[in-house]
C-alpha cells in the first residue's frame, strides 16, 4: 500500500476510574505499565501504540491532544519532542478536534486537502490496524467522502458499543454508512451483526478543510490563540453527537484484526502476559487471578479464582474478575485526590495523611524528581513544607536565595515563601505539608532562571 | 461456690504471625481489637478477659509474664498499675512461670500452700470459665494432687490440641489424670473422645510450695533478682514438657463453656460481630468473608465468598478462609521488622521506606504520643532524624536544652546527639530516618528527669 501523506491527531483523555486503584485523574489506564514489550520490559498502552506507530513510519506525524496533566505523562513515557496540545480545560472531543484542527491548519500551515487521521490512545490494537488507517487517509485524499470511519469486525454481540451500519454500495474499498446504532440489546447486537454492522470505535478521517469550515461557524479567524483562549466557548458535546451523526456522506473501512479498549480489569488480564506485578506473594491454589501491588508492603494471596486484586497509593481493590466492571459507582464516593501521580519532572506519591481537630491538616509525600528536572518556582498561602533530602543532589532556592542540597539537608518553607528545586542528579525528598487547606490548587507559579 | 485466695499467673506471650497481617512480634493476636464488649465498642482479647475478670471479682489477684514489648501493650490497654513481670529474654512456659511463682514468693511474700493458677491470656471463654477456674483452686486447696488441669470439653475432633486422658476416679470435683496424648490423627482423636478425653488448653493450678521446690533445683536462694539475672541459665522447654508430663500425681476439673484460641482468621470471623473495620466498601455481593482494613486508603471488595481480606502497615492478606491457615510459611519468608506497634506512650507506623544505591536507606515513620507520655533519651550512632511536629505540644530536649515544642516545629538530630521528647498534649509527628543501618537495635538509652 502507497503510504499518504496523513496527520494523526491522538485524543487522549479520560478520568480513568474504571482501572481504579491504578488509574486515577492523573494518571488515565493508557499510562500504566501492565503490558510487556517484544524485548520483555513493561510498557504502557500509549507505549505500545507508539511503538507500533513508530514500526510504520507513522510516529512524525502525530499531534497529541489532551490535558495539561496527561501531557506530563507524555513528555516522561513518549518523549520531550512529542507535539502536545494540552487543553486549558476539560470539554469534550468534538472542542479537542476544533482545538487539533485549528493548530495543523493556522501553526503548522497544513492545506484544507491534507486528510487527518483521529484516534484514541488508549486501544489494543496489532499492526494491520495501522494499514486500515493508511487506507481511511487515501480513501480520504481520493474520494468524495466528507468522513471516512474506522469499522470494527464485531467479535461478539456487544451492547457496550455503538453500531455503524453500512450499506451494500462500496466506494473503492469502503463501504457508505447508512446510519448510526446506539449501544443495543444483546438480540438486536446479534441481528445488526448478521446485517455486516460495525463496532464504531472513534477512529475517522476527513480532510483539514471539513473541520476547519466548522471553525467558521463559532470563530471568525482560524487563529490557535483565539480558540485556545475562547476555548470554554465551544459546546462540551462530543464529536460523534455534534458531527458524524449530522454529516450524511460518511463512508467506513472495515478493521477486522485484534482490537481492545482495554476498560476493564477482566480485558487487560487477557493482554497481560504476567498475572503478578510488584511485591506479591501467591499461592498455587490461585488460579486465573491478576494481582498488581504498586504498594511497598507486601501482598500474600491464597485460594483466589478468576479474581482481580489490585493495591496502590489511591486504594486497594479485591473484586471477582466479571463484577469489577460495575464498581465505578463506588469509585466515584471516594475522595477524588490522586495519591500517585506521574509528572515530567518525576513521581509523587502520599504516604501518609491526617486532619487534626484544631482545623490543621498534614500530608506527607515521597517525591522523586528526574536528574535535570525542576519543580516550578511556586508559593502556597495556606500551608508551609519542610523538605527532607534522603537521596541525590540538587539546586534549591527559597525567595530568591540558591543553594547546593544533598541527602541529610532539611528545607524549611514557610506560607508564603517562594520555593523551587532542580535535581543534579536523581533526588528523593520526603515533603510534610502542614496547612488549614492542603489543596493541589493552592499554588502560584512564578518564573525562575535556572 | 466460695471464693478463695487464689493467685493467676497469666501467660502472654507468642509471636504472632498466624493472624498477619495484624499480628505481628510487637502485636500479638492478644491485642487485636476486633471483638465488640456489652457497651459496643471494639475490645481486644485480653481486654475482654480483664473485663471479664473484673466482673468475678479476680482482676486484682493477676500477674502478667510476658516480654518487654508486649509490657507496653499490657500498660496501654489494661492500665498502669497492672503488675507486670517482663521476662529479661525469651525463653519458654517453664521458665516463665519459674519467675513468676519466685516473685510471688520472694516478693509478695505468698506462702507455700497458696493456691496459684496459670492460664494464657489469648482464649476467647465465656464467664462459666471462671467459675472452673475457682473449682480448681479449690481443689488445689483442699486435695492432694500436685497439679489441678482444666480439661476442654471436646466439640470436634481437633488434631491441633493435646488431649487429657481422665481416669474414673473421682476426687471431690476432678477426675485423676490417666495420661496425656500428642496431637493426634482424626480418627485416634474420635476415640479419645470416645473415653471421655478433654483437650489441654494450659490452664492449671498448684500450690505455690510445688514450684518452689523446682525452683530450689536450679538456684541456691529463692531470690527474685537472681532468678531474673540468671533467667538464661533456665532451659527453654515448656512447662508441659519439663512438669505437668513428669508429674505422677495430676487431677482435670472439666470445663465445657465456649473455648476458643482464636489462632486464625477463620475462628476469628466466628467471633467478631462485625464483618468489616475500618475504611472498607464491600458490595451486596460479598457474602460470609472478613475484611479489615488498619491502613488510611480505602479498599473495596466485590463478589467475596468465604474470604479474608485484611490490610495493615505490614502487608495485604487476601485468602479464602479455609486457607489462611496455611500461610504461616509464606509470612515467615517476609522481613521481620514490624510496621505498627503499639507503645505505652503511643504508637507508631512506618508510612515510607526505601534503600538507595549509595547505601543510605531512608524510614518515615508517624508518630503518636499520649498527654504526659514521652520516649526516652536516646542516641543513634547510624543515623539521623528529622521530626515534624504537626499535632500537639510538648518539651524537646537535644543534647541537655529543652525547648517547647508545637506544630511547625522541626527538630534536626544528627547521629550521636541525645534526644528525648515529652506530649504535653497529644503530639504528633512525622520522622524521616536517614542513615546506613535503619534498625531499632541502634539505640542506646540514658536517664532524663523531666
Amino acid at each position: 500500500m502507497e503510504d499518504c501523506n496523513m496527520h494523526i491527531i491522538l485524543l487522549s483523555g479520560g478520568a480513568g476510574t474504571r482501572l481504579w486503584p491504578l488509574s486515577n485523574s492523573a494518571r488515565s489506564k493508557q499510562f500504566l505499565k501492565l503490558l510487556t514489550s517484544p524485548d520483555g520490559s513493561l510498557e504502557s498502552i500509549v507505549q505500545r501504540l507508539f511503538r507500533q506507530l513508530k514500526n510504520v513510519g507513522l510516529n512524525k506525524s502525530v499531534l497529541v491532544s489532551t490535558n495539561a496533566t496527561q501531557k506530563d505523562s507524555f513528555l516522561s513515557q513518549i518523549g520531550s519532542n512529542l507535539e502536545i496540545i494540552a487543553e486549558p480545560c476539560r470539554r469534550d472531543t468534538f472542542a479537542a478536534i476544533i482545538l487539533a484542527c485549528t493548530y495543523l491548519h493556522d501553526v503548522q500551515h497544513l492545506l484544507a486537502e491534507e486528510p487527518i487521521i483521529v484516534m484514541p490512545c488508549d486501544q489494543y490494537v496489532d499492526e494491520s490496524y495501522f494499514d486500515c488507517i493508511k487506507q481511511i487517509a487515501s480513501q480520504v485524499a481520493t474520494g468524495y467522502a466528507d468522513l471516512v470511519l474506522m469499522g470494527i469486525k464485531p467479535t461478539y454481540p456487544s451492547t457496550k458499543f455503538g453500531y455503524i451500519m453500512p450499506s451494500h454500495e462500496m466506494s473503492g474499498k469502503a463501504f457508505k454508512v447508512d446510519g448510526f446504532k446506539e449501544k443495543p440489546t444483546e438480540i438486536m447486537a446479534e441481528k445488526y451483526i448478521r446485517s455486516n454492522a460495525l463496532w464504531n470505535g472513534g477512529v475517522f478521517g476527513f480532510k483539514l478543510g471539513f473541520v476547519i469550515n466548522i471553525v467558521k461557524q463559532y470563530f471568525n479567524a482560524i487563529d490557535f490563540n483565539i480558540v485556545y483562549h475562547q476555548f470554554k466557548r465551544l459546546p462540551k458535546i462530543s464529536f460523534d453527537y455534534q458531527v458524524v451523526e449530522r454529516t450524511k456522506n460518511i463512508e467506513v473501512v472495515e478493521y477486522d484484526g485484534s482490537w481492545d479498549d482495554l476498560g476493564t480489569w477482566s480485558s487487560l488480564a487477557v493482554k497481560t502476559s504476567k498475572s503478578q506485578f510488584g511485591n506479591v506473594t501467591a499461592t498455587s491454589t490461585c488460579v486465573n487471578s491478576l494481582i498488581a501491588n504498586e504498594l511497598n508492603i507486601p501482598i500474600i494471596c491464597s485460594g483466589l479464582s478468576d479474581m482481580v486484586v489490585v493495591a496502590s497509593y489511591d486504594g486497594i481493590l479485591v473484586s471477582r474478575k466479571d463484577e469489577s466492571e460495575g464498581l465505578k459507582k463506588y469509585v466515584a464516593d471516594l475522595p477524588t485526590r490522586p495519591l500517585y501521580e506521574e509528572r515530567r519532572w518525576g513521581t509523587y506519591k502520599v504516604v501518609d495523611a491526617e486532619s487534626f481537630p484544631n482545623g490543621l491538616s498534614q500530608l506527607t509525600k515521597n517525591i522523586v524528581l528526574k536528574p535535570g528536572c525542576s519543580i516550578s518556582y511556586q508559593v502556597h498561602q495556606y500551608r508551609s513544607e519542610v523538605w527532607t533530602i534522603v537521596n541525590g543532589t540538587g539546586l534549591f532556592v527559597l525567595d530568591g536565595v540558591v543553594k547546593e542540597v544533598g541527602p541529610g539537608d532539611v528545607l524549611v518553607i514557610l506560607s508564603k515563601q517562594k520555593h523551587a528545586i532542580k535535581a543534579k542528579t536523581e533526588l528523593t525528598m520526603i515533603e510534610v505539608q502542614l496547612g488549614t487547606e492542603l489543596v493541589e490548587s493552592d499554588i502560584e507559579r512564578f518564573d525562575w532562571n535556572w
